[in-house]
């Protein structure tokens, strides 16, 4: 194991400010404030007539003994509130809000109510079956809903500075290294679905306490060891085989020890919890194998399990990937969380290697198949985010189940829309890393950074329309000149681009490291940089063995995937096809829905039947016709309606 | 309702043989006796090590109190010997053979032993619950299986004359007829799977008893109607709903009264054996609304709900039609029962309406879904018959998993092998119909037949090595000259035909009455016709409507649907594309398993991607290469192994 003493590393969650609520990412901050948390709110609190029932905070209530019932909902129905305190704390950061910090007072007491005397927290447990604490790890998620419980109360320790959720959530951890680890007075056990790894290194990182990197260490390596606890514990319970018909040793990602998984299988939430756990504990051990696994499974989800829009998972049963190559665009899964996770895990490959290849997928998924899980109000949500409709067939076809030709208000099982609203909470943690010597710049989102560069703080400015343009402008404030590196991605889709220091060209060719321009001097108070990248629209192919998108297209600007919807094109998208040649023109400020999108005009080609009559299949061939076509970026899709929608469109 | 007097007939399944043992049906008819009839009664009696375990003639001897031991199989499993037998009994009507009459006169001696004294005849019902008999229609069968009894006896009785067989199962059927029916001491009962409707059709057909006809009408009349039969005895059950996820009023076509269902839902094979017994009634009555709702199914169907290969069903689950134009290749269910079906209710449309577009379609099924589902060799099968393979996600993706990438030797349910067995044994049924004053020639079929047309016997004899070229030779032997009219089918994809009488060639434009020429002469003794139809390779497109099939083209000559495998084009047939201009060599005697095949030979293009690395996603176009092609049938596909294969392509 060798030591890498200055690592890149993240960015406090303090530092980062998006302030202009003009801009995409503060519109959506904004947003997650006024309308998503507190909608949020109600749905888990049963206040709105006519959606999908929660009880998840009433379970809270029921558990703590102010409330009677039942216990309702998925085995981890804790974890929506989990999650919605996490989202909520990162608001309260962003932006001091006293209503919803009495939500957060009330919800968090409530919880600390509910904690049994020996730290155990769950309420599916506490209520309902108290006997089977921790008797189904594979199945019961209580690892799992503890493991957002810890994230929560770290993120609600930050926005608050009250401990007292926090030491609470710490007695749970201790009760939970009580019950598991190497020793023998311990089981073997480790989580059916990841989750607590990625929290336990976070509470590593904050209170520097090395029994929790350790337990973390623990449940990742026991992972896939023989013989599997997840038999013996059903061999305990008697049982003869997993209750859900997809379930195996590859859905949960205990095949192999995690060492000897080089490909991406079973679960795709489930493996992107772990893959990130993963890639955090080869930055922490800085274990060689490690890391090379984190790359290997890397290489094989976004070059051979991806979508274009950053959604994986192609198969729905089992909510899982496929073998490689197989995505067909309209049976996605691509499952929100999914491409969440996707993003958990990009960031945590960054501070392995820094190279603009994962950050290039963190921002095709964030913009794409993340952004399509929210409906542009903020209060509807996509599970499986398909990059293809067709409305009619999706309510008849049972190979369309899982597709929901609309956003919904709330699902049964809500993993997805608390997840998105602390992912837009934390957003400002994606966009800079930072070590002894270097700031790096992974995102271009308008913000304000402060970082601690060898003991002097350096302010970064950064102010840009993108994605809707490529012109970024990086202030620095320094009291200090001070010399350190500005690490600034240049998006691996980008052909050409420019950058001035202090209004002055410099020439970039030579300094790019891995997609990421070098730039190392002493900084001045005051400098500033121009970058401007070439955002052209472009279409994109897919790779020949993806069979379902053989001579077809795609069309992208930037990180942007553009669709074709029903609503602007008619219906049959099937039958519109894209010359070589179009030229796009693209226009924002067209619809009152759409008012900062742009939106792309071109000519496309409709093919016209020359069949005489409607015969099902004929000889006569098809004419094409010239008409205006529109296509608007993927993830504002079913906004204006139900319709077709497709992203892949044939090419002539 | 009015009557016609003078309707088209089928010919008699003794009037037609298929001699030349060299024709394409002719090689078939021996295959059934030399391999295809003796392997299926080794599988039934489970003589065959490896094959799924069918226990359908031990079920038998069990009822007959000859064994001991438990009912096997599926509760319809009687009518596997059901087909069995009726596909031997054609077997000897074509060729007496000494060794298979032994096998029948042992198994209907069985089937005798094992019936009940009071004429009840269903194993599963005798050895497992016979306190459950007729108590659930819906799921269980029973009428059904005596449907196929029924015919089994019919074709036993004309094949052998004896008549032991047949009057135990009209026994059978009169036990059915004191159970149900309209009279106030009997249930208002019919069946979940339609079946016995044709069959009891057939048998007054036979033997003119218009009681039989009348329970037909009955069980046909009844379907629909509220209160619904199969809910009342549900509710006699104390059941609360049906064990299958898939039931719906709509799967078994009792949603509404069956004059009333002017589109195809539900289960395929259940469709099909219902619309073929109600044309079967609307043919015997006249019916104006019966013969009017089958034709708008009729179009319904095959307009909008048929694969280009006759096969029908789009959706596994159920086995189900889908919507109108969700045809899916590569998801197609297309059972060979319900291409089989799909026959048998073509046949009987055309004898409601003499009108080229039922033979076409009987002919497109025959040649393409049906035979599909047979190797060449006969002794392997295909239950679903997907339009498009890609093997490898066959084997994973769960939305797939009804389609086997190879034929399999059996099934658990195994209703498609004896299927095929009895349409092979009975094919000679379907080339000629006559009525007073007319032969109609359906399909081209080496042949010979013998006809009454007004007292007198004609005799017709057909040469042709249809469908591999398009000669076909009439002659007509008459032992006096006599005046009847010659209706030939010219098919709805010809474009050029000519005709000739006694070598004068005739201009047949004006004798055309939807699609099939009329010829109304006095016949002489040695009169011959040739008939000269153009068979050139045409590409074939699909309706706009069907969005998975926009911009691309099936191969076909005359009937034969061609494909391309992965044997003859390498992997990854999706990069393959066709110009429009293709120019294909057709070739025959290439391959020893293809010896007679005509296979396709062309100039195709392959893409090859011109992306410098193997990135999933790429923005460099594609080129495109030209490549030596090779189609052969689809019928034929996956004889020579495990691969890919698709019947539509991409045009360019």
């Amino acid at each position: 194991m060798k030591k890498n003493t200055n690592k890149l590393k993240p960015i406090g969650c303090k530092n980062v400010k998006i302030q202009n609520r003009n801009s995409f990412w503060g519109k959506r901050l904004q947003q997650l404030r006024e309308y998503i948390v507190p909608y949020q709110w109600k749905v888990l609190n049963d206040e709105i007539p006519g959606v999908p029932k929660s009880h998840a905070v009433e379970n809270f209530r029921i558990a703590a003994g102010l409330s009677t019932g039942e216990f309702y909902g998925m085995v981890f129905q804790d974890s929506d509130v989990a999650k919605w305190i996490e989202a909520t704390s990162y608001c309260l950061i962003d932006q001091y809000d006293s209503a919803l910090e009495r939500l957060l007072i009330e919800v968090v007491e409530l919880i600390i109510k509910a904690q049994q005397p020996d730290g155990y927290l769950d309420t599916c447990f506490i209520i309902k079956e108290p006997e089977k604490r921790w008797a189904n790890l594979r199945d019961n998620h209580e690892l799992y809903s503890a493991g957002h419980m810890i994230e929560a109360a770290i993120a609600h320790y930050q926005a608050t500075e009250k401990t007292h959720f926090f030491q609470a959530i710490l007695r749970l951890t201790d009760h939970i290294s009580s019950k598991f680890g190497l020793e023998e007075n311990k089981r073997k056990g480790y989580p059916g679905h990841p989750e607590i790894e990625m929290a336990l290194i976070k509470l590593f990182r904050l209170n520097q306490d090395p029994r929790y990197l350790k337990l973390a260490e623990y449940f990742i390596n026991e992972r896939g060891k023989k013989p599997e606890y997840f038999e013996l514990e059903a061999e305990e319970r008697g049982e003869k085989k997993p209750a859900w018909p997809f379930w195996s040793h590859e859905y949960c990602q205990v095949h192999l020890p995690v060492r000897e998984q080089k490909e991406a299988v079973g679960h795709t939430v489930r493996a992107m919890y772990l893959y990130s756990a993963m890639a955090d504990l080869g930055y922490e051990t800085q274990e060689e194998a490690m890391i090379e696994t984190c790359k290997a499974l890397w290489e094989d989800v976004t070059q051979r399990k991806m979508y274009i829009t950053g959604g994986i998972g192609s198969s729905a049963f089992g909510e899982a990937f496929s073998i490689g190559y197989d995505l067909p665009p309209d049976r996605a899964y691509a499952e929100t969380c999914a491409s969440i996770g996707l993003v958990f895990w990009a960031k945590r490959m960054l501070h392995l290697e820094l190279d603009n290849k994962y950050a290039d997928v963190m921002e095709k998924a964030l913009y794409n198949g993340i952004l399509s899980g929210i409906s542009l109000n903020g209060m509807k949500y996509f599970y499986a985010n398909p990059l293809g409709v067709w409305p009619d067939v999706c309510k008849i076809r049972s190979d369309l189940s899982h597709i929901q030709p609309t956003r919904q208000p709330w699902f049964d099982c809500a993993c997805c829309p608390p997840n998105l609203a602390r992912l837009f909470g934390s957003i400002g943690q994606y966009i800079y890393s930072h070590d002894e010597e270097t700031i790096s710049v992974h995102l271009f989102i308008e913000s304000n950074v402060s970082i601690q560069i060898r003991g002097q703080t350096i302010f970064l400015k950064q102010e840009t329309k993108y994605p809707w343009d490529g012109e970024i402008t990086l202030h620095i404030q320094t009291n200090i000149s001070s010399e350190f590196t500005l690490m600034i991605r240049i998006p691996g889709w980008c052909k050409q681009a420019e950058l001035s220091i202090n209004s002055k060209k410099i020439d970039i060719s030579g300094l790019i490291e891995k997609g990421y321009i070098k730039l190392k001097r002493i900084w001045n108070n005051d400098d500033h940089i121009e970058l401007s990248i070439s955002i052209p629209v472009t279409l994109v192919r897919a790779h020949p063995n993806i069979r379902s998108l053989a001579g077809k297209v795609a069309v992208c600007k930037g990180p942007i995937v553009y669709c074709l919807e029903e609503i602007d094109n008619g219906p049959n998208l099937a039958q519109i096809s894209l010359p070589k040649d179009i030229n796009f023109t693209p226009q924002s400020g067209e619809e009152k829905m759409f008012k900062d999108v742009v939106v792309l005009h071109g000519i496309g080609l409709r093919s016209k039947s020359s069949s005489p009559n409607n015969q099902l299949y004929r000889t006569e061939d098809y004419s094409q016709e010239e008409i205006p076509i529109k296509m608007v970026p993927y993830y504002t899709w079913n906004n204006r309606g139900i319709g077709e929608m497709t992203i892949w469109v044939r090419e002539v």
